[in-house]
C-alpha cells in the first residue's frame, strides 16, 4: 500500500525533546549523535538551587520550579513537584508540532544486528504514517516497507487515521510495577519484537512515559501527567493517567495510538520498596480507574481536545470523587492545566489545535 | 507471572490436524517429524473419484464428497464443494479437544536463528496459556517466558481469559487479496515478528485459515467456513466469515483470540486473476459485513456457542438478507451446520461444550 521510498524526515524545526531532570551526564553524551540537531526542553523536578550541567553543543532551555511558578503564577499548582511528572510543563511551553520525551536512565539500544537504534527517527516514522484503530491488521503496521493490509481488510479503512501517539518500548529493565519487581528482581527484557501496531479503538493500555512521542498539535492538551510526588498521595501513575485520558480522547476524535518500536535501553531499575510506597494506592485505585475510563463516553459536542478534557475532568470529579478526595483535587488540576495550556498556546482559530 | 518451567505438552491424544485436499506429497514429508504423532483428518474438496496418496506412517482418515453426503445426508448442503472451505467438515467429525488446520502449500518455516519452527508446538503453547482480551499489555504475551504484565496493568485482570483461537502467520507469500497481489506481485514477508498477542475485546480481525489452531471444545461450533466454491457467488471468504463470527462470540463469552507466532512458510501465491473472480463480491460485501459484526450484540441469554451462533444466523438473515439473497442462504446453512454439529457431537450435558 505505502512503500516508503523517501527517507524519514528529521523534523528538526518541528520537534522538541522534553526531558525531566538529567542526573546523568552520560545520558546526553550517548544520545548526542541523535539529539544534537534538536531543541531540548529540560524540566527540573527538584531543588531549583541545584544546577543541571548540560554538555556543550546542545541547544536547550531549562526550567526549574521557580521558572514554572513565575510563568504560570497560581496555575503552577497543576504541575507536580519533586516528580518527573513535571515534564508535562515542557509540553506546554514547547511551540513545536511534535514532542519526544525520554527519561535520563534510558540509553541507546541495539537492534538484533548490533546496530544502534535511532529511537527518534522511528517515532517520527510512526507519527508521520497513519494508524489503523478501526480493524486489526495481522501483519502489524500495514504502512511499513514490505507490509500491507491482508486479505479481508476493508478497503474503506485503508487510508487509516492520523497518528497522535507513538509509544516506544524498553530492552533490559522492563517497566514493571513494584510487586512484579519484587517478585522478579532479575527479569530482563531481551526480546526484540520487530513490530509497530495500532492499539485498537476502545482498548486501553498502560502508557509509559519513558520513551514516548506524540503529535503535540493534535493531542498535546490531553498529555497532562497529573498530580504526583511532593504533597500527593501517589506516584508513578503520571504517565498511566495521561495514557488513559489520551486514549479515550483519541478514540472519540478518531485518532490512532501506536506501540512497539522503537526500543531504548533502560539501564536501571528504580528501587522497588520506594516504588511500592508511591504506587500502593494506585494499584488499588486502578481497579476502579480502568472501568471508569472503559465506560467513559464523550458527547458529540466535544470537538476539540480541550473540550474533551474538560468534560473528562467533570466525569472524574463526579464518578471518582467518592473513591478519594485526591480525585476531586486532580479533576480541578485538569481544568487548571487546560487554562494554563490555553494561556501559553493561544488558539489560532482552528479546531483541534490543527493550526 | 507465569514462567513456564515445563516443556509444552504434545497433546497427541487431544489434537487432530485437519487438512483440505493434499495436492502435494512433499507437504506431508516435510511436516513428518512434527505431524506423525498426530491423527490427520483430510477433507477432499473436489472429485471423489480421484485418490489422495498419503505417505506411509501417517495415521489418518480421509473424507471425500461421497462420505460427507453419506454422513450428513441432506445436511451435507452446508458443507462447501470444490473449495477448501470443506475443511470445516473435519472439525465436526473430530472427537478431539483441539484442532490445528493448515493448507498444503504451507511448509516448515525457519526462525531467524535458522532453526525449523514447530508450528504445532507454538499453537499448543498459545492455546494452553490464557489470553488478555480486556486490557492491552505493551510487552505482548505476559505469560511468555521472560515477559510479564507491565506497570499499570490491573491485577484483577492478570488471570486472563481462556484462549479459544491461536492464529498463526506466514513468511514468504503474505495473505493478500487479489487487488494487492496484482499491485505487488513480488512482495514477500521476510519480517519475523517474535510476538504473540491477544486481539482485544471488541476488535475484529481478518482470520486466515492457512495456519490456525483452536480449542474445538470451546469454540468448535462457531468455526463454520460458510458456503464457498461450487455454486456459490463468492470464494476466499470462508475463513474471514468464520473469524468474524468466532470473534463476536468469543467477546460475548469472555474468551480470547491470539495472533502472531507461529510462522509457517507459505510457498506459492494463488493466481490473482482467479482470486479476483472469487473475491470481487466479497470485497464489496465486506464493507457492509464489518460494520454488521462490529455492531452485533448477543443477548445475555445466549450462554452456549450454539445459542450464540443461531442468534447470529438470525441477525445475518435480518440485517444482511437485503444485501444479497446469498446471505439468506448462508444464514440457513449456519443453522444446518449447528444441527449437523449437534447430531455428530451429542451434548454431554454440560454448557459451552466444556465436557
Amino acid at each position: 500500500m505505502a512503500d516508503s521510498v523517501h527517507p524519514t524526515p528529521l523534523l528538526k524545526d518541528e520537534l522538541d525533546i522534553v526531558i525531566p531532570t538529567i542526573r546523568n551526564l552520560d545520558f546526553l553524551e550517548m544520545w548526542r549523535p541523535f539529539f544534537q540537531p534538536y531543541h531540548l526542553i529540560i524540566v527540573q523536578d527538584g531543588d531549583p538551587s541545584k544546577t543541571i550541567k548540560v554538555p556543550e553543543g546542545f541547544d536547550y532551555e531549562l526550567y526549574n520550579r521557580n521558572d514554572i511558578n513565575r510563568i504560570l503564577g497560581p496555575k503552577a499548582s497543576c504541575i507536580s513537584f519533586k516528580d518527573s511528572a513535571c515534564r508535562c510543563f515542557g509540553y506546554m511551553v514547547s511551540k513545536k508540532k511534535y514532542i519526544f520525551t525520554i527519561d535520563d536512565d534510558c540509553f541507546v539500544a541495539k537492534d538484533p544486528s548490533g546496530k544502534e537504534i535511532n529511537a527518534l527517527a522511528q517515532h517520527i516514522k510512526n507519527l508521520l504514517s497513519p494508524s489503523t484503530p478501526f480493524f486489526f491488521n495481522t501483519l502489524y503496521d500495514p504502512y511499513r516497507e514490505g507490509a500491507d493490509f491482508v486479505r479481508g481488510y476493508p478497503f474503506s479503512l485503508r487510508e487509516g487515521a492520523p497518528t497522535a501517539v507513538s509509544h516506544g518500548l524498553w530492552l533490559n529493565i522492563p517497566d514493571y510495577d513494584a510487586p512484579t519487581q519484587l517478585v522478579k528482581p532479575s527479569e530482563r527484557n531481551t526480546r526484540y519484537v520487530d513490530a509497530v501496531l495500532t492499539i485498537p479503538k476502545k482498548t486501553l493500555f498502560p502508557m509509559c512515559g519513558m520513551n514516548l512521542g506524540f503529535n503535540r498539535e493534535l493531542i498535546g492538551p490531553a498529555m497532562y501527567f497529573g498530580l504526583m510526588g511532593d504533597g500527593q498521595p501517589i506516584g508513578r501513575y503520571d504517565d498511566m493517567w495521561a495514557g488513559w485520558c489520551v486514549k479515550v480522547i483519541c478514540d472519540h476524535l478518531g485518532w490512532g495510538v501506536k506501540t512497539g518500536l522503537p526500543y531504548i535501553w533502560h539501564s536501571k531499575a528504580s528501587n522497588p520498596f520506594v516504588n511500592l510506597k508511591k504506587e500502593y494506592k494506585g494499584i488499588f485505585w486502578q481497579e476502579e480507574l480502568i472501568p471508569f475510563f472503559q465506560a467513559a463516553v464523550l458527547p458529540k459536542e466535544c470537538e476539540t481536545v480541550q473540550q474533551c478534557y474538560i468534560e473528562l475532568s467533570k466525569q472524574v470529579k463526579e464518578k471518582l470523587g467518592g473513591l478519594d478526595p485526591y480525585f476531586t483535587k486532580l479533576s480541578e488540576a485538569m481544568v487548571t492545566w487546560i487554562e494554563a495550556w490555553d494561556e501559553l498556546n493561544p488558539s489560532k482559530g482552528l479546531p483541534n489545535g490543527s493550526a
